[in-house]
């Protein structure tokens, strides 16, 4: 079959014809109907320090949100069956460790992601395991249901944990507006946010993150040392309740805690590459603040959610604006330029080779 | 001033000239704008036996769910000012005792309830305490001000504790569709349930009860055996994550249970005024649910989220269809028999004397 | 291999030579070295109603609560090695359903019992999945590691979700004193309960439950109208935060919610075998009680937390007070009869036949 | 009257004859028992620059920390009546902004400290609002009775919020063991911890750091490079679950996160009094860490637990050993020094002018 392979430690990939993957007994193989790319494809894509220090085996095929038809399934596997609509929870974990067994299974102590850990899904066919196959409604546009797994993500930063405070009538901060933001915006909005507020740069996602349903967007290079005095006027001087930091940016490190309101919480999952310094005493001690790191998706409650989500004609219609651009997969190369020149949301890649 | 006035241990009321209220050093004065009706004023007019046993002092004004202006604060009052528009949170607490102290005032253990045990608000004029003074946004409805008492106590059912499960994706049964019900039905729609059934025998009920969003409406007297049944469909055979009963009516605690998905939540609202046979082991035990009695509702998370709702444009038409009836507060008799003929769903009270 | 064998849906059960069983791909076979006896047990033995319904399969080999050696594993088994000491979690789960999928294993829809609905362990050999196979101690006993299973049950009776309200400082009453409850007694004092009341009949369990750390042990049938006074009385008048339900006695859930504080918590885990009636106006509503169903244990923080406790050399020593008699398991008839007068709270069984 | 006066924005303090205070409508009025020294006294003594940019008005008596027996009641207090032996709650709060109405008095946002913003209790006299008088059993020790607040501290640290995960049978590392360091090594303990290591350099503190029960002290100046790998050996290298950073020191900053398992949560309580760096990928995203900041006590269940603790007769031995010291408040000077030279854990000041 044909596949997108890494075969440096370097820059870039190439297509190539592979031997077709067959499923072991608890996996199935699906045929790739939509695939979309992710900030760390494009960290892989771009062989960035991250990715050197991460990756371990090459050759790999990469990518990991995919959206398939289940074309075979192995003999162990009971719930999933030829013909299934189906998409990948992308962490593949052992089930047996500490974190498995105490309901963390999303950060497995072994955990291995397909396209970074192991061969991924930028192909014709791909393996995933059962447990790791989730059952799409037969109607749901591939596109979309290939994007489930990052809106997983962004229910994840919302809710990074089942019990924690009713996101209704609370005001929310989000700092960043790549696909993961703007989906974080249509989450709170969707669980009954008060006022939400973004910060971003680029005008393209400032744009989109409106239309998700932020009351308000900043950029944050704009009158920088107004910003946190325009966040708490729109919150009627209590500061944010919730914030979710979605850059990556040192900078929107400091808003986040300057933003919050005592007691608020933050979500952490934009990357910062470095170490960042914090005066903890005024940002998290006096302020009694709760801060999340997020990696992953609950597993598998997240996916509970987004079908839930997914459920409304009016969430979808949402979530379908994200989806800035569709290419083909055999111009992957394209579709990378396209996010990192800004020019994209969410770059959705369809099956043709 | 005039005054709706109970003054004998029997059914009904009458218009009395009483004194003027004067607010004590940390109450605040009110011009009544709009009440309404609740259950429990229907009870007192009624003088059922709950009344003849909860009852004790007479006379006394009727009435609790207002909206006022504030025309003479108290010297100790520092928060709320002459000319504000508030709503009456209706449970005046002690503030000193071990429920108020550990985060549980709803449940005081010396509450008074004004219409029930302190003179209330269906007059001209009411005093209540600073404290129980929420402050509304100037520009809003007085009717649907004065019914965010019972939104509360719906949001408080949806939402029993800060740290419960979340509704976003999850399934919800709600039995009963009177005010409050119909409340919720809004409510969790609006924090992204995925699916909601409601059960009502009265039509014009079970008609609000589509409008404020339930995917489904049974009537539990149609085929009372397909009930559990056709709740169960509807959830992918999975039950309800969610029940809220809201009926008061013993066949609808059974059929919270036996729809109930394992591990679900039940929360109880509805008062039966009787003794209701339980088989514990399959309800409660094997099915692993949880139950909360509903009270009240939480002080003041409950009015900040309510506050929340109130400020989408959506959820302020869609309660506003709750009010079927706006009634002059001097024919209060002709409005008890309208919620007692089951022709309302809420009645508003507007301040004609 | 030497069996205990349920042949017959009726009384009694017998010893029986039958193949040896040999573990699948995913299993461990183990050398049992001590086993104990379970409510459960004793009502298959009795043969009663509830196992007349929920026996499916016979003949079928008794026995749930077990510790042994392995002494052979299946050819994808990983963490479990020939040699270890484990015990068993007794509860064997799909993996792949909706409630296993959202942390809640120990309620899935497909649970399979050891000794209930597949072979159990009164045995000299069984076979149990990796996944249930809990690694001990080398230097636990092991008649104290078989009884980590029902203390994993009075765990989570106690605390039957991860994020329930804290022990420490709060007075807890515990109704019914058999071996759960008394592991239960243990465990809340080890949480740091301020006041821990108990009530039971039989005086050899109440003289244990002192042991266990009550402060007072009320025999209900004594003065049965002073009962709630005198647990209140106890605990300042206020009533207990939380109340453990382990009797499957109709009057002491009226006890329970009649003694609790408003806001307080119940657990239940006694059966009642029949419909018991409530005022759940009074019982619940008014009073804002949250009432959990307790089925199984969580899994495995329950085992986590097993595993702390019995770090404690006092708490080991408190456990072994439990083990009244050890029997060989030749005469396991005797055992029962031993459970069913009384003379016992847990029965440890020898490899003896 | 006698008190401790600070009259001058600079380092010290000096007796005074002041006035007597009276108490207002709803204070009432101590005779002081028993005070002890807090961090932040010192830090006032000291006038270091946090006190410099902290306190706003002099002359203003010192200290906090306070037993005594009420001698008058305002006429509106109803709770608290002459003779009560009674503690203070430390901060006086608003009772309605926006915190304390989410049942977050403890940071309220007009909170006013004793001793910070008024005056304080370094007297021989001093008045509280009644709702700041918490009531002692009338036999518990005047000395012990004043530690209660940095108790509360301590059980804030550990249970920052009412539902959070539970401590029993989990690994807990504590960095630093000042005198709430030692308090909450004690508590956790109490709370059924499995494994419990802390840090110091101090040999007195590290000595009480295992009286109150760490299974392991560590020096982090000792083999600092090996400081990480000792606590993960202590605990099965899975890390700790929870981790109190109490010392203020940004090298114990990196510790906390580096020993703690993913997933993990950290209360962070000491002072680091300027920007410290993190690398927050690695602590805390990946890690998907929770880390809450601690200021003050949740108002008032922190006192319940607290006085659920000192019911028990092994706590108060152990929390006994911890006030190193007794010394007359008259010799307040030399206290100061005990505490600054190391020498003393808690030092309790006797009322001796």
């Amino acid at each position: 079959m044909q596949a997108f392979v890494k075969t440096r430690r370097a820059p870039g990939g190439e297509i190539q014809t592979v031997p077709d993957p067959r499923p072991a007994d608890d996996e199935v193989l699906l045929e790739v109907r939509a695939a979309s790319i992710c900030g760390t494809d494009v960290h892989i894509w771009d062989w960035n320090p991250w990715a050197e220090a991460r990756v371990k085996r090459l050759p790999m095929i990469l990518g990991h949100e995919v959206t398939g038809e289940v074309v075979e399934v192995g003999k162990r596997v009971k719930r999933v069956a030829v013909g299934d609509h189906v998409s990948a929870e992308t962490h593949v974990t052992d089930g047996t460790c500490y974190l498995c067994r105490t309901g963390r299974m999303h950060i497995c102590e072994n955990v291995q992601v397909l396209g970074v850990d192991r061969n991924g899904i930028f192909a014709e066919r791909a393996v995933i395991p059962e447990v790791n196959a989730w059952k799409n409604d037969p109607g749901l546009d591939y596109a979309l249901a290939s994007i489930q797994e990052p809106l997983g993500s962004a229910v994840h930063a919302v809710l990074p944990e089942e019990n924690i405070e009713d996101l209704a009538g609370k005001s929310v901060l989000v700092t960043g507006c790549g696909p993961i933001g703007l989906l974080a915006i249509a989450v709170v909005r969707t669980f009954g946010a008060r006022t939400v507020v973004a910060t971003e740069v680029n005008p393209v996602r400032a744009e989109l993150a409106q239309r998700m349903g932020a009351d308000l967007v900043l950029d944050p290079t704009v009158e920088p040392d107004r910003l946190t005095a325009r966040i708490r006027e729109r919150t009627e001087e209590q500061g944010v309740d919730v914030a979710l930091e979605m850059s990556g940016h040192p900078g929107s490190l400091r808003t986040v805690f300057d933003a919050l309101s005592p007691g608020g919480r933050v979500s952490l999952l934009g990357l910062f590459s470095r170490e960042v310094p914090l005066n903890f005493d005024d940002a998290v001690i006096f302020r009694a603040a709760r801060v999340y790191g997020i990696f992953g998706r609950r597993l598998f409650e997240t996916w509970y959610t987004v079908k839930g989500l997914l459920a409304s004609a009016a969430f979808r219609e949402k979530m379908a604006q994200i989806i800035t651009h569709r290419v083909p997969i055999s111009e992957l190369g394209r579709a990378m330029e396209l996010i990192e020149s800004m020019q994209a949301a969410k770059v959705s890649l369809t099956p043709r080779w």
